[in-house]
This record gives C-alpha cells, structure tokens and sequence, in this order.
C-alpha cells in the first residue's frame, strides 16, 4: 500500500490531498520558493499528527509541516515530502484569566488568539505583520519576534509548555502551566525556535498579560538614529519601562509605502531620515484614567517627552494618535514591511539584530559596502529599533549580487558581535549562512542532537542545519 | 602519568587537591551527602577548565561541577571524580550600563554581582538566601529560581548567553548579547538548567534591570491562603505589575524561627496561620518621589490597600517597614528558611509547584496525607507563594517514613498539574522522582541528549537522569 493510501486509511480521503489540490502547500507566499510535494496531510487531532508520523517514519518519507505559510526564510519547502499542515487544529481550548494563561492548539491564527484574549481583558503580547495568518504552531517552531518583544520578550518568553509529536510518532507531554518547574532539560525551549527539525508542536500553554489599559502611540522624526535612541530612553524611564514597541522605518521605506498606497495620508508631513513609531502601554489604573483635561496620563507622560525634544531640537516633527483610527494608520504603515519589501525583485532579504547602540554603525557601514558592489542597490530598511533588530531586504540591479550582498551585510553584522538571523530563523534561505558564520562546536551539537531525536532524519530535511 | 599528576601538569601543583585538601569539596553543606573525590582541580580560565575535561575524557575519570556548594539536592556529589571548582573564576569582566548587561566569569558569588551592577544603578534581579555564597556557574546550571521570580523570571529568563565547554574539552561560543537571535537551536536554554551533565558553564552574559528607585515592604498576616492572594491580585493591580515578591511563611515556620534567634524581635504582634512578605519596586520617577509628607507614592499605594484591606477584614495585621533596617528584618526572617529547615533530622526536602491557585489544596491534602504516614511528620513551609513554589520541608518522627512521605507529597503535587521540583532541581535526591513521574517520552529524549553530547558520560554521572 502506498504511503497516501495509508495515510488516507488513519485519516480520511479529504484529510489527504494530492495533486493540484496541493497547490497552496507547494509555493512559499514570498514567491521565492516552490516544490512538488508528495501530499498535504491535514490531521484533526495530536493522534492523528502521530499516525502521519509513525506511518512516514516506517517509510523514511519527510514529513515538512506547515502552519500559517507566513516564513521569510523558506522553512517548509519539502519536494517528495508529506506536508503536515495544522490548519485544522484550531481549538482555543481555554483561556484561564486567573491564571492568565491560554491553551492552544497549534493551528490557531494568532489575531483569533488575540480577540479571544482582549474578551477577557487580557492580552497574548506578541504580535506581527502576518498575524491575520501565522498560526501558534508556526510562530513557536520559528520563535517569532515581532513588535512587542521590547516589553515582553520573544515567542519563547511566552510559552509555559508544550505538547509535541516526535519524529517516530511518539508525543512528548511538557504541558506544563508551572512557572517554576525544574525536572531536567528543558525540552521546551529546545523544541521552540527548532523549526519543524525535531518535532511537530501540537499544542501549548501560553502567558497572557493584562491587556494595558490604554495606549500612547505617536509618529516622531528625528535627525538620527541615536537621537531616536535617546526618545526612547528617557521615554522608558519616565513610564518605568512602558514602551511597548519603539519602531524605526527609513526615509525610503516610507517613500515605498507612499508610491504603493496612494490613498494614505502621510502620518508626518515632511520626509525625514528617521521616522519612529512609539507605543506606551498602562498597565497601572493611575496612568490610564482620563484627568480633568479628558487626557490619560500616558498620553500626558508621550505628549510632555515628545514636547521637551521638539523645543531641544531633538525631534524634528511628532504626531500623538488622538483615536484609534489614527493609531491603526501608525501600525498600517509600519505593518506594510513585507509587503513593500518583497514587492521588487531581484531582493536579498536580510534580517539582523546588533547590540542596540550599534544600529547606525550598521547602517552606515553596511551602506558603503553594497554601494561598491552594487551602484543600485537600495535598503529597504524597517527595524525592532528597541531591540536591535533590522529588517534589511535588499533590492538589487543583479541578481548576480546576490551572494556577495548577502556575504558582506553578515560581514558587517558579526564584526558588530549581531546575528545574521535575528527572528526570521535559518530555513533554506540562511542554511549557508550557518555553515559560514555559526559556531563550529555549536553546530557539532546541534547535529548530535537533530541525530539523537530523528535518526532516521526524516523531519524537515535539508533546513537550518548546513 | 596518574590523571592528578596529568593535571598538575596542565594547571600546576597548587590547583589540584588531593587528600585531607579536598574537605570542603568532599561532603554537601546540608551535611546530607559525603563521598571521596579523586581530587580537586581549580582552572584560572576557560583554557585551564577545558584542559581538565580533556584529560578526565581521555581516561573517562568522571568530572563533577562545583560552584558555591549551596545546592539542597545532592548535586555535587563524586566518589572517584574530579570536582571541578569554579571557585578563582570570579571576574566580572564588564558591567555596561547603557547596554543593561554584565559579562561575568561562572565562579563570581551571586552578592558580589549584585553591589557591582548596583554601583551602576542596575540590579541582577535573581536573590535568595544563599546569595553570599552560590555563584554564577551553579545558577545557571540549576536554573535557579529565589524571591522576585514573580517579576523577572527564572535565572534563564536573565540569561542572554553564555560559554560552556563540552565533556571532551571543546568550548562552544554563545556569548550573545543580543535580545533577537534565531540561528539554530537554543543551546543557552538546554545548558541552563543541566546540572552539569550537559557541559561546563565558564563565562555568561546577564542581563541587568533598572535598580527599583524605591522599594515598599510589608509583613501582612491573613486568615487563609486565598485571603493572601486577593492581597497579592489587588496589588499587582493598583501598581501595575510592581510586586517583587511576594512570600508566604506558615505559623510553625515563624514559631520555629523565633525560638532559633530569641534575639529577633517579632515583626507582628500575634501569630497567624498565613504571614506574607510582600515587596514593591517603584520603577517610575512619579512612584518614588517622595510627596509633601515624606511618603514615597509606592510606599503609599502599599498602605492604601493594606488598610483597606485591614477595614474590610481581609487582612488580620500589616506592618509596612519604615527603614532599611526594618526592612531587612522582614528579609531575614524570611531568608532563614534553609537554616530553620535542615535543622531536624530526620527530614525530607520537598520543592514544589502548582497552579498559583491550587496552593491551599495542595498544603491541606498533604497534610492529610502527612498525618496518615507518621503522626509527628511536621512540614515547615516557606513558598514563593506569588509562583506557586512552595518549600515543603517536613520533619519526620521516623526515618523509615521518608520514601512514603515523599512519594505522598509527589502523588498531591502530580493530582494537582505540579511539579515535584520547582526550583531545587534534581541531582541526586530527585532521581527517584524523575523515574516515577516525568513524562517518559520526555526522559527517552533526555536520555538520548546525554548521550549524544556526552558519549563517555563523564560529566556529573548519575544525577538528574535516572
């Protein structure tokens, strides 16, 4: 019996695809990357998972799984491959509000996640441009970053446990709702950022936290990158470590997101090297409740900082969101990064993260160098600012510079103690990047253990280990 | 050539122990565990760490890590190894300020880092009763976790990244200072937390806090458990997250402090079931700066709801520390846990977690089923209540009862989605709890993890894992 056949036998008919019902599981959303696989398995439970599993395992077929389809780094191409999707495992199976804690199963949308939080008045503090479609399972094998991570740190800061299915269909029981839990290795985090490489994640109990009781969000410009620094600095110790997200886009990024979206009204209305979108978020009653004025003093504490640097000089221009509609104009044009980025092609996509002060020397250095090498390149550059973290997709005039681009952003981004992988991760598109740039005894262990756990190598062959 | 005079060569004659030299390292402070090394080997630096391990894999002589010696688990025992100190490791190599981290070598004692980053108007926000003592190196391979995890999280949640070298002397590279890094797996969070099986951790990155610009700190007795935690969610609540710490003692706790310092002076008048010490930091200028009165607004929000509290009869006595000294009062009584504990034998340790909410269940059932094992057993509790973590030492009438206590305890805990470890970890007197309760599917793959990392199983050989 063929390996479809089967599959179909532990599932049904309509669980297993074939042909051009495939068409959505055979192409990466960035255009970048297609394959042919051998079929989509759409399981409906972690039983389920595990029999697709066993029954690849016993064949040695590769099993790539796949959730939201919204990976830069073409993590779940499979040519030959049993796509494992989750797409159906989209059970909210509670949202405890005491305990402040959702259990999930892995294929839930993260904004499904997010509205049935907020209806408890909580909030699942990680968030990003793809959020209407990356799905849990996804976001915890990639460790997603996104535009929160400042305040509350990376997909896997959120995570207490997790239910995973390994290689060979056995699954691993780490559901723990425990803060504090020390009973060996920590499997958890080993598996979490592990791309599909050593187990499918089936389910998870995530943090929430109170849902902050209002927003400050603002538009602010400033002449450089260490002037937005310094906004965000005394911001921080002005709300006592409020800001929620501290976002840098460049001049031509915006001048991008103007040309593809003629109908937006520009936020600022002059055009400046440095645009930061800021949020402060109140967690505490005394800095969301409104005064006599109706203003809440979060907003008060934006407005005053914002005030002081323009009359200093140091900010250029500013504009406090006065309503939600202006605030979801803000985030729309910070939001747009994929979409104008991947919007020319040839690209070189390049995602970075530097120790925080070290940002403009980045940009800096590694502008001069693609400009030797190629006299049309052009940085599309949006970035975490307060973590560190560009966006640094390239549009080229040669796709024949490909290499050599990537070569010297990650040339410039280690000479600078960063990673060439900030929270986009390896999959295909950085593979070789890990052979050139990684510690070579950290990938000898990384290879022992993908050995120790999937022998037979069957789970997502052929990404992030080199 | 004998591996010591091997390794006298490697070192010199001064930094390896043999005979009546190794006391301090031959025995467990808990006075629980004794055993023979086959000597004691203090490197200077990482070079000097990975030449033992070298030679100690050539011969397969097993090497057992040993940081402060303040470890309640029998971690650091070794009949015929190496005990490897990492007691002349103590620089703390930088503390940079604007970049909110320390680089520090794994033997530096936990108080030193904490007056170091201090001296910075920073904080290392990992504190518990034996800070005078425990160092780096041992906190991260416990994975410890003390009194402000409620606000900052495990040791690893404070962990950007680390050294280690491996069993066969290699050292791997993961000195990060980065807060997005997503290349490969998480080697930093599966070293963290491994006792020393997995590796040696020689050098870390931490990450520092702001330095709280006030702090406000109470005794506050209640009638029961949820009566505590309707303190603890109020005021989380009216500060937004400022709550430190948040510790419950039991009456016994305090009866048995009181008689061992008859010098103390009591912080509250009566003796109540449930006493809590709760800490607030002010992060925000406009939480700390003292008003007309002198009141810094912390110390205010504190005595607001304590007395409202106090109207409604929720709470039964506070009292808020009005100086340093007073403060520290509260802190010692509370940090004298160990000393109280392990001061009867027979004794069995008990660390444990449940659901935040669960934490009444739990003390009432085991003690129920305390009571039915041996009618003198006495448990000494001390919990970090605000983390479901509680210190469940209990004195026992009979020795032979210790398996049957213990294993009780361990049947509560599991009936209630616990842990039996919270924070203690496992070494040698949780081994027989690992085999009982962890997932088994998860212990294969801890299993299969040692092996593939450390073939010869020299490192730290028959802890943590069954």
């Amino acid at each position: 019996m063929s390996l479809v056949d089967h599959l179909r036998g532990e599932l049904d008919e309509s669980s297993v695809l074939i042909g051009e019902d495939m068409a959505a599981w055979s192409r990466d959303w960035t255009g970048q990357y297609s394959w042919t696989p051998l079929c989509v398995a759409r399981p409906r439970s972690t039983a389920e998972v595990a029999a697709v599993l066993r029954a690849a395992h016993a064949e040695r077929v590769p099993v790539v799984t796949v959730s939201g389809h919204t990976g830069l780094a073409g993590g779940t191409s499979g040519d030959g491959a049993v796509m494992l999707s989750l797409d159906r495992m989209t059970a909210i199976e509670e949202i405890r509000a005491p305990a402040r804690l959702a259990v999930v199963e892995a294929g839930v949308i993260l904004s499904d996640l997010h509205a049935a939080a907020a209806a408890e008045g909580l909030s699942f503090p990680m968030t990003f441009g793809a959020k209407g479609s990356a799905r849990i399972g996804g976001i915890l094998a990639t460790n997603a970053g996104g535009s929160n991570v400042l305040r509350y740190g990376n997909t896997r800061d959120l995570v207490l446990g997790l239910e995973a299915v390994l290689a060979d269909g056995r699954v691993v029981d780490l559901m723990s709702e425990l803060h504090k839990n020390n009973t060996g290795y920590d499997l958890r985090h080993l598996l979490i950022g592990s791309e599909g490489t050593l187990g499918v994640i089936t389910r998870a109990v995530l943090k929430l936290v109170p849902k902050p009781r209002a927003f400050a969000t603002a538009m602010v410009a400033t002449e450089t990158l260490s002037g937005a620094l310094e906004v965000l600095n005394r911001l921080r110790d002005v709300t006592g470590g409020a800001v929620e997200a501290f976002e840098f886009m460049s001049r031509f990024y915006i001048q991008q997101y103007a040309a593809m979206h003629p109908e937006a009204r520009p936020v600022l209305d002059g055009e400046y090297d440095v645009t930061i979108l800021v949020e402060l978020g109140a967690t505490a009653p005394r800095d969301a409740e409104p005064g006599p004025d109706g203003q809440v003093p979060i907003a008060a504490y934006l407005e005053e900082v914002l005030g002081e640097m323009l009359e200093e000089g140091a900010v250029l221009d500013a504009a406090v969101a006065q309503s939600d509609a202006q605030r979801e104009a803000m985030w729309a044009l910070r939001e747009a990064a994929a979409e104008v980025s991947l919007s020319h092609v040839p690209l070189v996509n390049n995602d970075i993260s530097v120790p925080l002060d070290k940002v403009e020397t980045f940009l800096e250095r590694a502008g001069a160098r693609l400009a030797e090498i190629d006299p049309e390149a052009q940085p599309v550059v949006v970035s975490h600012l307060g973590d560190g973290n560009v966006h640094y997709p390239v549009w080229i005039g040669d796709a024949g510079h490909k290499d050599a681009v990537m070569e010297a952003v990650e040339d410039v981004v280690l000479g600078l103690g960063g990673s060439f992988s900030a929270e986009h991760g390896i999959g295909l598109a950085k593979r070789a990047s890990m052979a050139r740039r990684k510690d070579a005894v950290a990938l000898d262990m990384m290879r022992a253990i993908k050995t120790a756990l999937d022998p037979e190598g069957i789970l997502n062959p052929g990404k992030l280990l080199p």
